[in-house]
């Protein structure tokens, strides 16, 4: 694909992408991962760059892309709103056609969704969401890979969310509305997902619980997120109060399937959201999780770059 | 062209290159941009090291210097004076012996262009001027590969600079002696072109009038630049009175040729020195001008490097 | 060597590794020097990445492992507690698993040894010491890799320490002990040496000296460090006052051997703990020290990744 290729498509949210690309996107990601665990060479980005935006502090996003363009044979320029002018005096519109003429692809870490859609609106290159404080897909991308690999298909899976209804919730539920699972939600008072938010066409992908432990009988996947995400410091107090029954810990694990997953995009909080027990217990697989947002993107970027391949 | 080779040449202002060196110069960065944009692979500099340093902020320098490396099968060590220690009790002449021993090639952008000669003249590698607050010798290079790509050779034509008598408009000094054009320029008081500054030889090169009106009448090109540059923070408000009536706008542009471009290095001040209806109008060729930074350094970086090709 | 591979090693001190690894690295260091001088390409490490974590700035670690990982082809992610999490709410036990599955190598500059341990303890992949407040391996790679260069092997040979009982004073003790050479070590009262801290196994391997003079007398290399290290600027103004009569002269070096050479790991405080005459004068060689780091991390970045070559 060309620049400004009329079949050139960004990554905003989850639903950018139909449940068939998805198909793709996983089978390639296997085969990604797979071939270069082996070290077998694979480099179809050679001359392609990454542009990386980042306004909020990131380890896992930063590591996972830049790593995973290496590998592609692709090469990366890292910006931060430190080091660069994106955040002062200069309309974000002007700095998408300025870092679109120069780069291949552009994956932003940002505040607003908003934001981001205004780069894209304006790049003449692919624009990834490398978290909003509406939307994280890449991070399901990874999370739906890591189930497929120990459970197979998600279809007709029951997810429980556990605490924040925050951009992994909204995700959530647009995955479980695209590939056909249906996602418990429970979240404290004051801190649920709203559907028009979420960006679903209906309710049928989720329900609602005030429980946590209901949410978690018969969930085939257990998974949830820091009580305070980046951007939200400020509430600190008042959430650490509010979320207080809302660690994942054995007794929520017990009632969830006994093959029942565990799953957190992390940095973790032992103690809070979940109980060392848990995340480090058997049913864990928060680093496969981790490493699959590696082998995801892959899959991700070379799909935006250069369409399907064979 | 080895480390320390005689023939070693620098790039700390726009007359350390003849004439012939910038029609070769412009000549190579049309092949390499034709090249890229067919995703011709050229990577002539694998396993050359660009060293990047910034002490001050920088979007475009970093993405075209950065991006281009790349794009020729080179890497690029990106040091700020937050995590290195370049401003720290290191005299700069110490960080030159050091780093180009290290790495082949090294991009500063600092304030005193004294700074930037000091290291030159200590370090074994080519050193290229990333602006200072003299010159910005990358940025006219790249303007003036802009300039020939949509009109032809700039020799005897008439470049309108309009606002502040900074780098840039020194620059531009430098360029039409060399090239062989001529600069209106029109400054508020206070803040006049000084030609020793700018160091030109003679003052054939350019025209100062006081009514930026008549500076752009019959200009083939007329360019501008925020008000307030970096690192003259400080004087913000008092320049944005002097400045107010060089504002680029329908009017200045109906006086210069009827096929006159407009420039701007970016990021631009809508309303400020440059009207919204000029930058985003049809003779503005800004975002061209920003992506000729990638083709234009380019050249400039195999040359430094490579010495003539072919 | 495949990642979790029972013959991985770490680079934590300059003891991990034994009197024939290091011959072998020396001279490994050689070849690779030589071939890079003459442009021969030998890129051994594509596909693989290097994680470099930042909690203390850096010019000359930051330029050697980025551009030595480049050289051979490989990648780098640069992490800064600036744009990361490694230093937010993280333990440093579940970054060591994150990164250790996306990289293939993983360099620490930090404070305490001990979270280097931890994050060792914890990594899949080679985790080295790009410098702690105990130790500074590489750089003691780099020094003696310069003296072999300059004047042949290190055996039976006296080097004198000037200054600082710091991390450089341990790791130059370590490698007395395994590499058979004897250090002079002269510090200022409250500044010794702790043969404990320094992790050595007798006292052999060094003497202790209340004059510097003396430590220095018959010296084959005198070498010294800043008087106040990062991390103890604290103590900068007590430091001053102790050291003042630990600063490497010319009356120091002319007791020394008359081939005797000067190092240190830079950046240097001309008038502090060393005069201008000897840093800039004949027997310093800290330029080729600071470049040999280039050369012998890339030896030791193979070793630990590849295994013995041929």
């Amino acid at each position: 694909m060309k620049p400004g290729d009329s079949l050139m498509k960004h990554y905003l949210q989850f639903k950018d992408l139909r449940a068939e690309e998805y198909a793709y996107l996983f089978e390639r990601a296997r085969i990604i991962k797979q071939r270069f665990k082996n070290y077998e060479k694979y480099q179809p980005l050679t001359d392609r760059t990454l542009a990386m935006i980042f306004e909020k502090a990131s380890t896992r996003t930063r590591v996972s892309f830049e790593a995973g363009m290496y590998q592609m044979g692709g090469s990366v320029v890292h910006l931060t709103t430190g080091d660069s002018q994106l955040g002062r005096a200069e309309p974000v519109e002007d700095s998408a056609r300025v870092i679109s003429r120069m780069c291949d692809l552009v994956m932003i870490r940002t505040y607003e969704q908003a934001k981001l859609v205004a780069f894209a609106a304006h790049s003449r290159v692919p624009v990834i969401n490398g978290l909003t404080n509406e939307y994280h897909p890449c991070q399901i991308l990874a999370d739906i890979l890591t189930f497929i690999e120990h459970r197979g298909s998600m279809q007709g899976k029951v997810v429980a969310w556990v605490g924040d209804g925050n951009n992994m919730a909204n995700t959530w539920l647009q995955a479980a509305e695209i590939l056909g699972f249906t996602v418990h939600v429970s979240t404290p008072g004051g801190y649920e997902v709203d559907p028009q938010v979420a960006g679903i066409t209906g309710t049928g992908c989720y329900k609602v619980f005030k429980d946590p432990m209901a949410a978690c009988r018969g969930a085939d996947l257990v998974t949830t997120d820091v009580w305070t995400s980046m951007g939200y410091e400020a509430e600190n107090e008042a959430r650490q109060k509010a979320f207080a029954d809302w660690c994942v810990d054995a007794e929520m694990m017990a009632v969830a399937k006994p093959d029942a997953l565990f799953m957190h995009c992390l940095p973790a909080h032992r103690g809070e959201e979940v109980s060392a027990e848990v995340i480090d217990g058997p049913q864990s697989v928060v680093w496969d999780e981790a490493e699959n947002r590696l082998h995801a993107q892959k899959a991700l970027m070379e799909y935006l770059l250069l369409g399907r391949i064979g």
